[in-house]
């Protein structure tokens, strides 16, 4: 290297993580494995990431979407053809694309595709086309969203049309509105799609089914009646994904084609239903699976920046110990000491951590009907909506938080290459795909208020809605399920006195809009206008509702470590948690007083001083490899500035001086004579 | 074209925006004069922004950056160059680049470079630069941050050591973290930088200085010693700007090229401050009006992102008006119609009105310095310190804010043509360039902490922090000065009283924090780590004043409004904005109860509910043409279905049909024998 980096000073940071390292007063190994679930498990992890080595993609900054689009394939079939009879379980299919190093339409195919035709497709359909797939022999996408309609999959206009006589359905886009728009790996990769359709026998409307179709033929040319485009770029600029636009006019397909494990159409025209009963709910399978997949998702992608903006800050010197000093090499602060850099930091590692830990909880709640076919479980309704709930809130949190992360960054944080300039842009689909926030957010806030409903009418509500059951009780008020936290700062770092205080915040909430809401009913307004009037309190008693969840899974597992040093310091993270959502949200009046909000704040700012120490330990024990995380500022071994400067000679950009275009549109304005002569004053003459 | 649009079902929405038009209640061009300022303030910006027309930019989401960079250069010199004479003034600066369709490095040229010789230079510097600057002969950045130094600007390393023999100074960078690191325009449009770096004479350090250096030839190649390489891609996807590494070898420049307005060295080596007293301040005037600006920049980012949410939002139907309808063509809501999309619209809305008229005030206060060379104010202190809190104050609310309209538009927002997808990576870079917003928040609490003690000790404050003069009257108690206003829906849609809650509540927060401080001190700690220690309640202390600033401010003109029909709705924004702002923030306990609380809760949903017939009004009255919002579902005439369609036929991805790769990463595996037979059931023999 052309400098001395020997010191700090001049830029050599290689030493500055070792001795952060050197700080932690716990086993890293140990807490890696308690994200992963157990010792087990992370094992297992690493085996399964470990085949991507070699698939880097450093350079990826600098390519054009065509050549990523292209990698992307080539690497995704070399290592999933590896291992043609394996079956990842949803966990593990988690951990595959939270440690790929760059997401793309084959995800669909996977995804969604095969998974669709595994939950929806009859035994024979199964035989037809799975084998095929997962050999990529077809390759298939997800044909559901439409220009008009998105959220509201009901009000879908793609029509599937059968004629008796030619035993087919006839598949048509009536109207711009009704043209597949969105769906990934449909414009350019598949051959396949499951267009979602409303299905017409004899003028009657049967509602919406899904049906196979292929869209390109062996040469890769789009079938007959099939108009497909690519829609364009998207923010995010990893987002190489084909998503698409797709019009059909009058396209046939068999009778057969239509996915038949839940009903059937008869050779003349009779629709037969062929689902048994107590499987009704199994068709939103696929769905639950995506959305804690989601989940879990969430709680790696904040991970990974959580990684980088704390490597990064405990590497970063700005700004004199002594402010007034006037030496310009006078010894300066590690950005990480400042308490406002510090809090930002801590505050997205507890929510990494926590939703790790409630994605866990996630794929537990949900194993019963995930993995048996055609189980029932009375859980079912729950997990879907909390799991919804879940990954709107879960998704914003990392959404937001990896912004800020990549705001504590500073400038640096602006360049992909820092690897969380990137994701910050790539992890924006995550909070609008499979489901918009908002709406899934409200969803949840129906199944609330049926649960209070149902135990104020004597009923009895388990798992996360059991805290309710208080509610059913004869004399139940509010005012006496009060927790009462003794204003101290100590009782603030109390893990299950935090707990008290968000269940009682989500009490609150619900019971509160569950009056309004009849109120305005026996007011005389309608149900829906009611429900409408109330959102935005429906919202909030769904988010003190989640958050309860998450905080109470993060303390339990706190209760259940055995290693000492560990749970102090899980327990130390728990309570950032907790204290930094009492911090920065709005509806604590009526829960906390003035005192105690002072308490909790002195609670806060303690417990980031004890978790200094520990800062690049806990970051660690995520585990990412540096060809994940791709990042010059947060890699692994602190050599930021020499990564920095070499990031720089790899732009794409530096390809060619003078810049292309120089000739035509700068050279003709400058004054060449004047900058022939150089750094030299300028004489009268010569101005 | 191909589809029937005649009505809303199949797409066709060339209605709706005419039709919500005409429910305003308002004169659109009257808002529109309050926004600039004035009518002949519209007449001037509209003059201005029509010089544009023609350099539309509707394929830049599908260019390549060394298209978009070629084209800024072109356009931008096309459009100065008409204009030799003329002098802009700071608000038509700031016109001009919130409407123009790409910034690009040649704001650094003019807003930086231009400008700093301007205020830096001697006279003689100034004849010998600045016209040819304006002419284009010679390109210049501004080139002060380095790889180890952004917020630290003392901390710089840099060096320019003077050699007396040759009479001249040496530039050099003597360390990898010495390098300069992101001025905008250096690695590939200028001929010539400001550099900025450490003063050494003798061994003797002289402090920060700034020099011109020319860093390229008359064939553009690097000049001997000076490396330049560009950074490489960074967030938003628009950012084409040429931000660049330089590396300096001893380079010698004569001594005159230091410049000079303020201090000089003479041939012997001696040091002379050249500057007259009372002009210390004015070295800082071009960043107080670089900031200025960044807070008028921040309104008219956010408000071209609320532009395109609301029109697309009063555009976009989604959900069934009853719920439980089952025919798929049952008649929906529009979104705007959702409490929750409608509050979220609104909140940004109203901040868009807010910092617009907070930027018109600041272009005021600054205008006394900002305008007469070597003039001196004194209440230069408190323009700088209140324009940097709220440089970083607004640039956040407007990032976040513009981040949420995005999300606002579903899916949709996710792709770049909608133009709100494209925006929100772009401004990402102004919470950052130009001081990061914590640093700014801290700076501005410094300030504050400053005037109370003035006040303390018996001084008196003027501007935006008169306020704070009560605590210098004897017998002051923050209880007494609590406002008490009445929990009632109605006194909480008066725009007064809720600005006395703010106010009351900036003066809660800085006298808390400030007596925080002083206890801190009183235990024995230093003046430093008590600060860091209680950074956060600074911040925020700094955050209630800059809002208080901002809802008084939107209060006063509500209040000098003649028009019976505007001063109403914008009074109902005005409330809007200091209620959601109560909503959604954590420090309001102990200002606010539990019924207060409840009251501002109800008032924020009955405004909610008056503003609805005005929000496209509201909107439109921002006034940017469709080729500046650049937006497929933003456009004034709200054929928005259409736009998405032809934005997909231009996608750049679409050229290849198979995509590249094709043949070499999928054809290999797919099975060609089975995709010709089309949609047809497999027989058994041929699966
Ligand atoms: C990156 C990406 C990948 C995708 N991949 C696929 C895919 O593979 N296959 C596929 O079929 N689709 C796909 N989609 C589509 C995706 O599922 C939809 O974008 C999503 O469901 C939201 O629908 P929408 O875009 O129509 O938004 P809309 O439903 O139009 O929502 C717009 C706004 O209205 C609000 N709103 C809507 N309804 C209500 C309501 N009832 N109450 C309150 N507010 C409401 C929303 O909160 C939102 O703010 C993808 C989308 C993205 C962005
Ligand atoms: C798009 C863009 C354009 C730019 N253009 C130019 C240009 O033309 N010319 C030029 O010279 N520079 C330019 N810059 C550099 C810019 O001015 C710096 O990035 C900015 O000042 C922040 O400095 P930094 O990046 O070193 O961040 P740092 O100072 O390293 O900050 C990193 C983090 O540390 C925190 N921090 C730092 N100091 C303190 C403190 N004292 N107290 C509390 N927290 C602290 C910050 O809040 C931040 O979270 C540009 C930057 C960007 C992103």
């Amino acid at each position: 290297f052309f400098f001395d980096m020997a010191t700090r000073d001049s830029g050599g940071t290689e030493h500055v993580l070792p001795q952060e390292r050197a700080q932690a007063t716990f086993d890293v190994e140990k807490v890696t494995n308690l994200l992963d679930g157990n010792e087990k498990a992370t094992k297992r992890r690493r085996w399964f990431i470990g085949h991507n080595e070699g698939m880097g993609l450093t350079d990826r900054y600098n390519m054009r979407r065509e050549d990523l689009f292209k990698k992307h394939c080539s690497d995704f079939i070399t290592i999933h053809k590896k291992f043609p009879n394996f079956k990842p379980t949803n966990k593990d299919v988690q951990w595959m694309s939270s440690n790929s190093t760059m997401l793309g339409p084959f995800g669909n195919h996977y995804g969604l595709f095969c998974v669709t035709i595994q939950t929806h497709a009859s035994e024979e359909q199964k035989s037809w086309w799975l084998p095929k797939a997962l050999r990529f022999e077809m390759i298939g996408c997800y044909a559901q969203t439409e220009i008009g309609h998105g959220s509201n999959v009901r009000g879908l206009q793609t029509t599937a049309t059968y004629d008796k006589g030619a035993q087919q359905f006839i598949l048509h886009s009536p109207t711009l509105k009704a043209c597949k728009w969105w769906p990934g790996a449909l414009a350019k990769l598949s051959t396949h799609a499951i267009v979602y359709a409303q299905l017409f026998m004899e003028g009657k409307e049967y509602g919406l089914h899904s049906f196979l179709l292929q869209i390109r033929d062996h040469e890769h040319k789009p079938m007959l009646g099939v108009e497909l485009l690519d829609m364009g770029p998207k923010t995010g600029t990893g987002n190489i994904t084909d998503h698409g636009f797709m019009r059909l006019t009058q396209v046939r397909i068999p009778r057969e084609f239509m996915l038949a494990r839940f009903q059937q159409v008869t050779p003349d025209g009779k629709y037969i239903k062929t689902r048994q009963s107590g499987t009704d709910n199994i068709q939103y399978s696929t769905m639950v699976v995506t959305r804690v997949s989601m989940v879990a998702g969430a709680g790696a992608a904040l991970a990974k920046a959580v990684t980088i903006a704390t490597r990064y800050s405990a590497i970063r010197t700005q700004g004199f110990v002594d402010i007034r000093s006037s030496a310009h090499m006078a010894p300066e602060r590690t950005i990480l000491d400042y308490q406002t850099q510090r809090y930002r930091l801590f505050k997205q590692m507890a929510t990494a951590y926590a939703i790790y830990f409630m994605g866990n909880r996630l794929f537990e709640l949900s194993s019963t009907f995930t993995e048996g076919v055609g189980s029932s479980d009375s859980n079912f309704a729950e997990v879907m909506a909390i799991s919804g709930g879940l990954k709107g809130l879960c998704t914003l949190m990392a959404s937001d938080g990896i912004e800020d992360c990549r705001k504590c960054c500073g400038g640096n944080g602006f360049l992909l290459s820092s690897g969380i300039g990137a994701l910050t842009g790539d992890y924006l689909e995550f909070p609008t795909a499979e489901g918009d926030a908002a709406m899934l957010m409200l969803y949840l806030a129906r199944y609330l208020i049926k649960a209070l409903q149902k135990t104020q009418s004597g009923g009895v509500l388990t798992s996360t809605c059991e805290y309710l059951n208080v509610v059913g009780q004869p004399g139940f008020s509010l005012e006496a399920q009060r927790s009462h936290i003794e204003s101290t700062a100590t009782m603030f770092a109390n893990t299950s006195e935090l707990v008290g205080l968000y269940r009682y915040r989500a009490l609150r909430n619900l019971v509160m809009v569950g009056s309004d809401l009849q109120q305005k009913v026996l007011d005389g307004m309608s149900m829906d206008d009611a429900w409408s009037e109330t959102s935005l309190k429906l919202v909030d008693a769904a988010r003190a509702h989640c958050l309860y969840c998450i905080l109470d899974t993060f303390a339990q597992i706190c209760a259940s470590i055995q290693d000492a040093a560990v749970r102090d310091v899980m327990s130390q993270l728990c309570a950032v948690f907790g204290l930094a959502h009492i911090r920065d949200q709005g509806d604590w009046v009526g829960v906390l007083d003035v005192k105690a909000l002072k308490m909790s704040h002195e609670a806060l700012s303690q417990m980031l001083g004890q978790l200094r120490p520990n800062a690049v330990a806990l970051v660690d024990a995520f585990d990412f490899p540096d060809r994940v995380l791709n990042s010059t500022i947060g890699r692994f071994d602190g050599k930021v500035y020499e990564a920095l400067y070499e990031a720089a000679q790899r732009s794409a950009f530096n390809k060619h001086d003078p810049f292309e275009g120089y000739e035509d549109v700068l050279r003709p304005h400058l004054d060449l004579e004047f900058l022939k002569r150089g750094n030299v004053v300028p004489t009268a003459s010569k101005l």
